[in-house]
């Protein structure tokens, strides 16, 4: 019994190691909400303050509980719904109130009664417009439960000016305190989130095709040792999350409107173009998921048919995958994605043309293969799943285009090396294991070291 | 600028009668609202009621407003969390704030700052926990908002026992008003809602096939005059919402296991196993979203390939979409889908291997055309994706028939036409013109009018 509650003592424990380590930021933003309750005890203990708000103080605890959420953008939003609501309710509570005592002591609960019901019903069903649940769906909850607290208790309460402006100076100061601690102590971005989950996203679509070439075709060279060993193959199954990743990219978008300029991102930063990327990338995922299936594993002999398709393939593979992670550091660098990434599409596109041209000529090589078609059919939608796939990247790549011309990204210009006698030049690259490839960004100093102060970089 | 206004108001006045027309339940709701807030304030209107609660008759207004939610569920789910998190913060306050005093008037300040500190950061840490997060992120909230209220106004309030009888009696209250309303009233139940929500998904899905095969080969007969008159294809984007229909569905199953036991589903009917159902559409969604994109309209004549493929194709598409119409169904009428799913399964897993024939004796068929293997790949890549997809119906059905089993659907068993002397039969034939099927189900009457009074019926 004893060892039993041990170990799930121990099992929770575990759970809460591994959430705390997967984002250090919740074990973060966990202290900050600790930190700011305990700051707005103040308003209760400390006597000064007390005297100036009396029992109002309450408000601003029950504020910082109900606003401070984990992203800035999130606790913004809620911050300037819940004042504005509150503000608004206020305002139409007060002139409510005043028409009901018009109508005499026994019409006001008719009269209070009435508009409650019609205030609070028809702001009820606009909460279900989409465009106000997305952003002002708070707002619209605080403005009804502002509207009938006021309206109602007005019907007692006469003091009601005093009151209503030592709750809002609370709440105020309650707000205030939350959206202080959110953006200075190691703030959690919205932007900044959907920025790098769109990167991750684009890598782990790259991280899978660069993966299948080998996969697919691997039974050629080496099926009998390989089989048994089990190697990590996670990244063919990482790009899944893709899939449904909407729900959480819309409402990040959506959170990350309401934040001030930070890091590379200025107010007016183009997040709704993040949801066009995104949906693109899911577009790409899937494709992929369809060609995922063809990935089961091969015992028998790959038929002529799929030797000949292998060169192509594989390049129009690794070139997408290659494209995809070099559109990803662009948005990640903010720099103009246009070079390299054009570059590994046009050699994918080429690579289309050489396996269209081998599958043209195919019957003359291969007469003895060719009597069968039935056996060539997986392989060939392997293919015909390939070419849509360079042209989702295209897609994607034109979307990712669009951005750096939005959100106005560096660009990495041919009169740049100019400069090239003032500085010192180093090749930028990074991971340096995961880049095989050919190609070499050359920056100049100053402006890498500028990329490295961004707190996009940091992962 | 006058006329102007109008346009706009006339817009709005638009965008608000399709909202209501859309579902008609959102005005009911709204309305229901309104009525649970009015009777409410009688809390505070009416003197009796006033004088036993006192200025505590505000947090009945408050609750309500908070926990009103659209579907059953979901008020249910927030109604126990808030009741549950407020009575637990508040012992748990009450012991805090005991400890705080033994420490004598100087040290109190400070032990209710570290316990305020301690428990809102590991609440607000356990709120990361995805089991927490789906089902008492809500209830988390409350605890911490009480718990801080408690601790921190005890220190001034001392009358703490009447007040928190007093408050905790109007919580209850207000939270009972609002559970009867929302039960009694034209409930919006979060289960039958995501029981419809599969049903119309699996039934996009077939819709999608039964036109698929008519739309892909069609140019073969009648492409001049077909082509040109834009009829409604609808029906073939309809599917697109099931890509993204995952974080719904979730919200959905876990408000369902708050819900009471209604029309035809108990207390413990296996919401869980929706999910894995939803899945398998999504999957499928997958696999028809690759089939989608080569649904381009084709100008020149179809290839001698294209055409030896078209009856079993059209086979194939026809049987998987009556498959998944029998399964909507079946979820539908909470009967057994074995029978007439397992069926068109058969037949079209029969025209995959009279598909896979011909293509097996292809080339003795058609020599000129096969030279050129790359005109055949998109054609061959359609027969395969649409094999995938059998498969795919083939897990669904699968999931389906589990579902049958766990929610106890009753059977068309092969013994009750023993009973057809007793009763009158009738062949069960829903929406004539779009089941232009060759089976029928047949249904003793009593069962049928039975199904009849289902509110899962009601679309």
């Amino acid at each position: 019994m004893g060892i039993e509650l041990k170990n799930k003592a121990m099992e929770v424990a575990m759970k809460i190691k591994k959430l705390g380590q997967d984002d250090p930021r919740r074990i973060i933003h966990s202290i900050k909400v600790g930190v700011a309750l305990t700051l707005v005890s103040l308003f209760y203990y400390w006597r000064p303050l007390y005297d100036g708000f009396g029992a109002s103080g309450i408000w601003a605890v029950i504020t910082v509980v109900v606003i401070f959420e984990f992203t800035v953008g999130a606790t913004l939003s809620k911050g300037l719904n819940r004042s504005l609501g509150t503000m608004l309710a206020g305002a139409l509570g007060v002139g409510v109130d005043y028409l009901a005592t018009l109508s005499g002591q026994k019409g006001e609960p008719f009269v209070l009664g009435i508009f409650v019901f019609l205030i609070a019903a028809s702001a009820t069903f606009s909460r279900f417009f989409p465009g106000i649940k997305a952003r002002y769906d708070y707002g619209v909850l605080i403005f009804i439960l502002t509207f009938s607290m006021v309206s109602v208790s007005g019907y007692r309460v006469d003091e009601f000016l005093t009151m209503a402006h030592q709750r809002l100076a609370t709440i105020l100061a309650g707000g205030a305190i939350c959206i202080i601690i959110s953006i200075v102590v190691c703030p959690v971005w919205a932007g900044e989130t959907l920025h790098n989950s769109i990167i991750s996203n684009i890598d782990k679509l790259a991280n899978f095709l660069e993966g299948f070439g080998g996969e697919y075709f691997h039974c050629s060279e080496d099926e009998q040792h390989d089989i048994s060993t089990d190697k990590d193959k996670s990244f063919l199954q990482a790009y899944k999350v893709v899939l449904n990743s909407k729900s959480v990219e819309d409402s990040m978008a959506n959170f990350a409107r309401w934040e001030p300029r930070h890091g590379n991102f200025g107010f007016r930063h183009p997040w709704k173009h993040y949801l066009k990327i995104g949906s693109f990338a899911r577009q790409c995922a899937y494709q992929i998921e369809a060609l995922n299936a063809h990935l089961r594993p091969q015992l028998q002999e790959p038929s002529q048919f799929r030797r000949m398709m292998e060169v192509p393939c594989k390049t129009i593979t690794s070139e997408s995958a290659k494209a995809l992670k070099a559109l990803a550091t662009s948005i990640k660098t903010m720099t103009d994605p246009s070079p390299s990434s054009q570059l590994h599409l046009t050699t994918a596109k080429t690579a289309i043309n050489d396996l269209k041209n081998s599958l043209k000529s195919a019957t003359t090589h291969m007469s003895e293969d060719i009597s069968n078609l039935l056996a060539i059919i997986p392989d060939a939608t392997v293919a015909s799943i390939l070419i849509d796939i360079v042209k989702s990247v295209e897609d994607l790549s034109e979307a990712v285009i669009e951005l750096s011309l939005k959100a106005k990204f560096k660009s990495v210009s041919p009169e740049k090396p100019q400069l090239l006698h003032k500085g010192t030049i180093k090749p930028f690259v990074e991971d340096e294991d995961e880049q095989s490839e050919s190609h070499v960004v050359i920056t100049v100093r100053g402006i890498e070291n500028n990329n490295e102060d961004l707190p996009v970089n940091k992962k």
